[in-house]
């Protein structure tokens, strides 16, 4: 459990911004971006598609932005991603570009994800920086949120 | 020929546009956005990710973000896209969120791309718009201003 706390910690941050994100209508998905060395959270966002105008302001590419901007980099491998979902197969690529070193997600989605759907983004030749993956942190809460949102969309239709 | 006048003349305007990315360093790639019914451009760019320290700056997506900034929405299904290489999968799936009507590009990039490699992107249960697509236009003009930029960043290595 004690090794597990950071983790934990910092999902708890991402599903703070992914309600954040319900609040403001978004799909519910939040993600920080934390310094591998020193543990900083140098960057939190949750999705931002309706209130920027910007179908690619998903929470994973918002901190990546972020942090390359501060950075002056296009890549910046001493940065962990942590984010509610598993990455779509468009943020699931850019974290690749930007040579992120591990991914944490929370909830799986063998639907619509870039990871574990039939995408299978990571497992492809042309694919140059595969990161680390490790899923199902919180898993529950980050989908529960998720579920909720949904569930609400369709009730108000 | 009079039928392909206006996606040939468009393509040009993305060749223009990756040239400059060569001239700046950038990767060689250029894109340009149609309003279908109007046929005006209203937006045209290379890669910049050197330059603006962000390894989602492809030419599609920054496209692709100035017309929805401009019409104030993350849909844009009344645009299409001509751009001078096949789109990767981030952009393919940007595309995609974007509801792009048409993507017109130029080179194939079966190893690299999002859509005639094998992560088939548009074939996936997952990608609820998949835009039509016309690929090979002007290809050879559009994939040798990318060969000459890799020859001479080899030569210069």
């Amino acid at each position: 459990m004690h090794k597990q706390e950071p983790h934990l910690s910092r999902m708890k941050i991402a599903l703070e911004e992914a309600r954040d994100a319900a609040l403001r209508e978004e799909v519910p998905i939040g993600a920080v971006l934390v310094h591998r060395n020193s543990g900083d959270v140098v960057a939190r966002a949750g999705n931002r598609t309706i209130e920027l105008h910007d179908p690619t302001a998903h929470a994973e590419i918002q901190v990546i932005r972020d942090v390359c901007g501060v950075v002056g980099a296009q890549r910046i491998p001493e940065y962990d991603l942590y984010v509610t979902l598993e990455p779509c197969p468009m943020c699931a690529a850019a974290i690749s570009f930007a040579r992120i070193g591990t991914v944490y997600f929370g909830a799986h989605d063998p639907k619509s994800g870039g990871i574990t759907s039939d995408v299978d983004l990571y497992s492809r030749s042309q694919i140059h920086h595969k990161p680390q993956i490790f899923g199902g942190i919180l898993e529950e809460e980050c989908g529960s949120i998720l579920k909720a949102f949904f569930q609400a969309k369709r009730l108000s239709l």
